[in-house]
């Protein structure tokens, strides 16, 4: 495949990701494990194992039998708010894994230091631009910018916003990479000539052969429109809820009638606010396991992004590679040509 | 100034609305009036009188006004669901106008062929890839896509999915305008490049000098961050909320209060869901006036895009018009270069 004008475009992200497409593969809980991390840096694009809150040993084993996948460089997304949290930083940083990635909060500057110091090279999310500038501030080596049509745990702001905030202004400084809302290569070739060094997909990984989801998880996806795909809301300050973008289901029904029946009785007094949140925090635990992996589409959590809309294949992630390089260089060339 | 580049990419979005920058001010009901249009007609953009739900007459004032200040083309902003939009129908045909807008909801085929009988082209809304297709069956002469990141009434998709979904696929079709989310000349440039005729912007109109908008509005607005214009959340499905994106203030926050009453006083039975939807949909009445004319910034509706987040200062609209078209060539030359 003819890819010049990639080529030239995405050397950056090649380099720093020392990869030959530089397409991530987004963490995704429970999804993104050994056969779907390897199969994608296999296939010369890049990916992360997802720690969500795995017991420690399970994350070592994750990364052994990864390696065992491939000889490709790969990363671990650690989320800086899960319990198992430290343990995880420790069991990357042991590994020698080439690429940390932090999300969650902003991660404090020792654990970025102690990344670092192990060799790795680090990335983190910005879904705002003032977390972008304290990012640089605390020497990330490169930046994660997911806008809130992105799925699962969701930031606040839309891409479009965000590169005009932060690729824009920041694109020469780190490499930069994209993220949510990219579901085709013209797309992923726009963001490119916007400076990005390269984008981060996870719906449309959802959608492979590789990918061990349950058939009715994806079988959901296909039948999705992208306004399916919606934000938790948070109905009162009093109860946080930290947003997750999902389809809309039986589930996210009950959980917004459970916030209505919590926040009744907090005013009633029947409750304290600390009871209230739990059962806030609680209402969630295991519904993603039950959707991705049991595959109980109603009562799960079925995190999408908006490129659901989009998405109405299964195929083989060689393919889906295959399909968004190809069509981003005949892009490239239309644009160079227009202009 | 220069502008090679964007003349060739933005032909057909000028000859389209008969302007000389196809950049359209957005209708912004109590902001769009015969000042502030006219100003933008006659800096060489476009821009639409903000129907509203406002007396008939008054749109007939409005539109004569405007005719007396500018020579240039302009619109009108129809809003399907309003109770005088029959009324402002016939007003806009009589008058003539060269383009017709109709937001809302989708615009029925007598009314969009009404519209063009007159002498119209017609343009509307399309914020989901299935009302697009509709529209262009309906013979909708160009479609704005607005992104969920816009400002005041917002559908339920991002920008970046709606391009993917609609403005790849029907480009060479029809002319498309994209709306939300749009605040730079660079972004502007790269909407160009990935098919758009045009761009639509509000949120940065209200920061111009001619922008009749209160003081106290233009500061809140130059004060917030993008994170600060939510989109107001639906707590249940028997109370609908059309959301509206605004900065989060004290209203904001009683609006909140309020559907949780409402939902209370629902489930007791204390009242009827007739009685409780017609609260919901008083409780902004007059708020947007409020804010925009009186500069009730806390407790008025302050309808703003994330685009808020860019713009900290006030100029004359020529001079944002000048910045825009200077930033979007520099910034074709520059991708030109790089491809």
């Amino acid at each position: 495949m003819n890819t010049t004008r990639l080529d030239h475009l995405w050397k950056r992200g090649r380099d720093f990701l020392g990869v030959h497409y530089p397409i991530m593969c987004g963490a995704m809980t429970w999804v993104s494990e050994p056969q779907l991390v390897s199969a994608v840096c296999n296939a010369g694009a890049f990916a992360s194992i997802a720690c969500g809150n795995m017991p420690p040993d399970a994350l070592a084993r994750h990364i052994e039998e990864t390696r065992a996948r491939t000889a490709k460089p790969f990363a671990v997304n650690l989320i800086t708010i899960a319990p198992n949290y430290d343990a995880h930083l420790d069991i990357a940083v042991q590994a020698r894994l080439p690429i940390i990635v932090f999300a969650g909060t902003i991660p404090k500057a020792p654990d970025i230091e102690k990344a670092k110091a192990s060799g790795a090279r680090v990335m983190a999310f910005a879904p705002v631009e003032a977390i972008a500038k304290r990012l640089l501030d605390y020497g990330v080596d490169a930046l994660i910018l997911e806008g809130m049509e992105a799925g699962g745990h969701i930031g606040p702001v839309a891409g479009t916003v965000l590169w005009q905030q932060i690729l824009f202004k920041f694109c020469d400084q780190v490499p930069i990479f994209t993220a949510g809302g990219i579901a085709t290569g013209k797309m992923m070739a726009h963001l490119l000539m916007m400076g990005a060094s390269g984008v981060q997909l996870g719906t449309l990984f959802v959608m492979t052969h590789e990918c061990t989801a349950h058939d009715n998880f994806k079988e959901a996806f296909k039948r999705a429109d992208a306004r399916d795909a919606i934000a938790s809301p948070q109905f009162d300050s009093r109860l946080p809820v930290i947003p997750v973008r999902a389809l809309k289901n039986k589930g996210t029904n009950e959980f917004g009638r459970l916030q209505l029946e919590l926040l009744k009785k907090l005013d009633s007094g029947e409750i304290d606010r600390e009871t209230a949140q739990l059962e806030v925090e609680r209402f969630w635990i295991g519904a993603l396991r039950r959707a991705a992996i049991d595959g109980d589409v109603d009562q799960g959590s079925l995190m999408a992004g908006q490129t659901v809309g989009l998405v109405d294949e299964v195929k083989p992630v060689t393919a889906l590679i295959e399909d968004l390089v190809r069509d981003a260089e005949a892009e490239l060339n239309r644009v160079a040509e227009s202009l």
